[in-house]
């Protein structure tokens, strides 16, 4: 529980109604009952504030006249919000200390103020910051080690020598260092290349559940600071990410890949292996990348969206046929300037 | 072993031959030997009919003139088939208990007759229902709760706060509750938004190896009755998937999305945030779905069938002309009809 | 250690140079300093070769003449490069035993010289060969089997009855003989379809983190000997794999469809549900597959090449127009023909 004068002056927001309005929790704005916050960024969505049951709406000045209830005005609402939310939920603590299920290995630097969950399993030589999370089952491999503040969920794996800065919140299911995928053909067979490097994730990096990041063929595969990864992804091994680039899920990013900063790729994408993406580069849903892009902007490819299955079946059908029309044209166009 | 009469009665059908003929296993029709049973639906494989080595088939009316063998007749053969398999096949029972090296938190409500199996981890304040097998590793959060009969494999992982129904199948490697992927955008960095809702999962619902359903940002992702999900799906933040809709591997549903009832969807489609797909919509495989359907039908996007590379590449190229082809159609038709 | 004389030996090739200088450790050419052994096989990134600090470089015989170090000449590089690895960085030993922490069940063979991880489950009736590693987490279910020198890393679920042969390595998160996607429709509502059969697997091969192997509904699911798969990939259920193909990541393999022998099939793939791929099908990223390949060589479908969104767009408009565009060709070519 908290005042709207207290929260207003947390997130840096100028009140506009009641100060001793008490907030209990956050809503959107077509579920919201009395006691809520809410946030409002997008005037589009504007037709929901007049009818809010919500006890205030954080939201820009451009917006305040629409708002039936209070308000408090700030610059970017969503930031507002984020910081709202940590004032009214405050984080829970967890105990440091180490699960007597856990397994843990010889020479283990793990902070005092760490959290070991049950049956997780930590290798020799492991560092663990302090504050760290470390989930139910998880498995972390020699010589690795977290920074401070990382937050692991349950049932990660984390391979040998992989290296994770601060604050890293790496979800359920996700798999770091297993090796890459590099084959020398032998007479028909393919002969396992050993996978040398390792994985180095910067600070404030984030890993959705079920992601695969491959530790490099010789040098390290590189993630760097804010990165956000969503689910279901596949980092190659020896790509390198700039810092804060984001990524949704289920893309696909293969080997030495390397993509610059403030990039965001959309999901279902597929980069191919060795080009590079400049920073600010912007890649739309289901694109497939297959050659450099260094210049900022947004790109795509993809198909189109879809349509009714006889109607898609038609242009499918003239898609096969493109490069005969295109010779047909052509001809045509000849044999009008000939006429002439 | 179960002689046919006994399968016929169970599976109400109408048995033609022998009706103490005895069945001990199921095959395919072409790979069946004696004492094996099998199903045909359709008439597409009735080739394999003729050479069945099988004591018995389970057909349609319209394919038992063509049947060698034994026979039961049904309306709808693999219905019959799937009762047929359970009565030759009875589920094996497994006892109640928790095994000695799981970990259970304070507070849990784990009937007597549930499993929960090694190394599997329940937090604080869970309820296990009635029947339910818990499989090795698999962690649970707090203040979650499974319905009874659910069956959740090995190396599950089910975050704090999530509702699953009755008669569940969580297969291995499933993540549910991780955090949804949401950001403000503060200076160029990313600021987590912290995802305060949970998910709820209806009654006979099932959710294929290693996909992933992510929790609501502020109200629940909500997964209907009878969904069926297959494996390395992708489900966002606040996902909502109506009544019995299947889904196919390797799909990505971004967040809000709203999936109607009835629904299919194959595999590697893309559905974009906060569209609105209808009941009784189905999308064929690979589809990008950019704008919602409220329909019911039939939809595709999605590239040609693959060709072989060197025409491929021709239509490509041609692809990319495809707006200067149509400007230099339009204007030969210009030129056409001033000639007149 | 390795003087260079001793390493031509252990692979097979030609010192040009210093039979006495030691090698350390491997490198890229551009990163290598002295101790380094580097190799090149690729005459495109000759430019490094002149001014590597690398000791020493394996190449063909073409690229000697260039080479600004000692070199051994070989006839196939990379294969001599995994060699060399192997001979500078020996495999690391683990004793065999079992972990206190590792649950096994009744009636295991599991040889003496095995390693079973720190929580792993073996249950009941598991084989595992001389020289296995078993990851901490796995799990491996009943009546299953590991061929001798398998790799099996944390957190794997392998269900019951599984068939693994020799010198597999199966990375975490991997998923084999969870039930396939398989159901029948009873009045609007999905019945599974017991699935009965199982998941073989030949020697030699490689599962990369995260994929799925789903169990066969009647028959097995086969993957044969020498298979490379990468992370992410779904195989269904009842698929069979020939010897030596590989597959790249996000690659997702429909139920019942048959592939080859020595095919390569690139990322993002489709394939629908059976179809047959003949022995050296080459399949280019994210192609959609939807009728059957028999003939060698290489197939493409997917998407063009990313492009700037406002290209993209207008084609995509032009794409959805093709039917018509190739109807009002052929009026004009008929218009044309007729004038005439």
């Amino acid at each position: 529980m908290i005042t709207l004068k207290q929260l207003a002056e947390k997130i840096g927001g100028k009140l506009h109604g009641d100060p001793d309005c008490e907030i209990t929790g956050v809503a959107s704005l077509n579920k919201a009952v009395s006691g809520d916050l809410c946030f409002l960024a997008d005037s589009r969505y504007k037709k929901y504030l007049s009818q809010t049951s919500a006890s205030a709406v954080i939201l820009p000045a451009s917006l305040l006249e629409d708002c039936p209830v209070h308000a408090i005005v700030v610059d970017v609402p969503d930031v507002a919000y984020v910081n709202a939310i940590k004032a009214i939920y405050p984080e829970e603590k967890f105990p440091g200390g180490i699960h007597p299920s856990a397994v843990v290995g010889n020479n283990c630097d793990i902070h005092q103020t760490a959290w070991i969950g049950p049956n997780a399993v930590i290798e020799d030589n492991v560092t663990i910051g302090a504050g760290c999370f470390i989930g139910a089952g998880t498995s972390i491999g020699k010589n690795s080690s977290i920074g401070q503040d990382g937050h692991i969920a349950a049932n990660v794996s984390i391979s040998y020598g992989t290296v994770i800065g601060e604050r890293a919140l790496i979800h359920s299911g996700v798999v770091i260092g297993a090796d890459g995928f590099g084959f020398a053909n032998n007479k028909g067979q393919w002969l396992r290349i050993p996978q040398l490097g390792g994985v180095r994730i910067g600070d404030d990096v984030e890993v959705g559940a079920n992601s695969t990041i491959d530790r490099g063929a010789i040098e390290d595969t590189v993630i760097g600071h804010g990165v956000k990864l969503d689910n279901l992804i596949q980092i190659a091994h020896n790509v390198q990410i700039g810092d804060h680039t984001a990524i949704a899920a289920c893309t696909g990013v293969a080997g030495s890949v390397k993509i610059g900063k403030r990039c965001t790729i959309a999901g279902q994408v597929g980069i191919a292996g060795h080009l590079e993406l400049g920073d600010d580069v912007h890649i739309t849903g289901k694109s497939l990348i297959t050659k450099s892009i260094l210049k900022s902007g947004v790109y795509s490819s993809g198909p189109a969206p879809a349509e009714p299955q006889n109607i898609w079946r038609r242009n499918i059908v003239r898609y096969r046929q493109l490069d005969e029309m295109a010779n047909r044209l052509a001809e045509l166009e000849k044999q009008l300037n000939k006429d002439k």
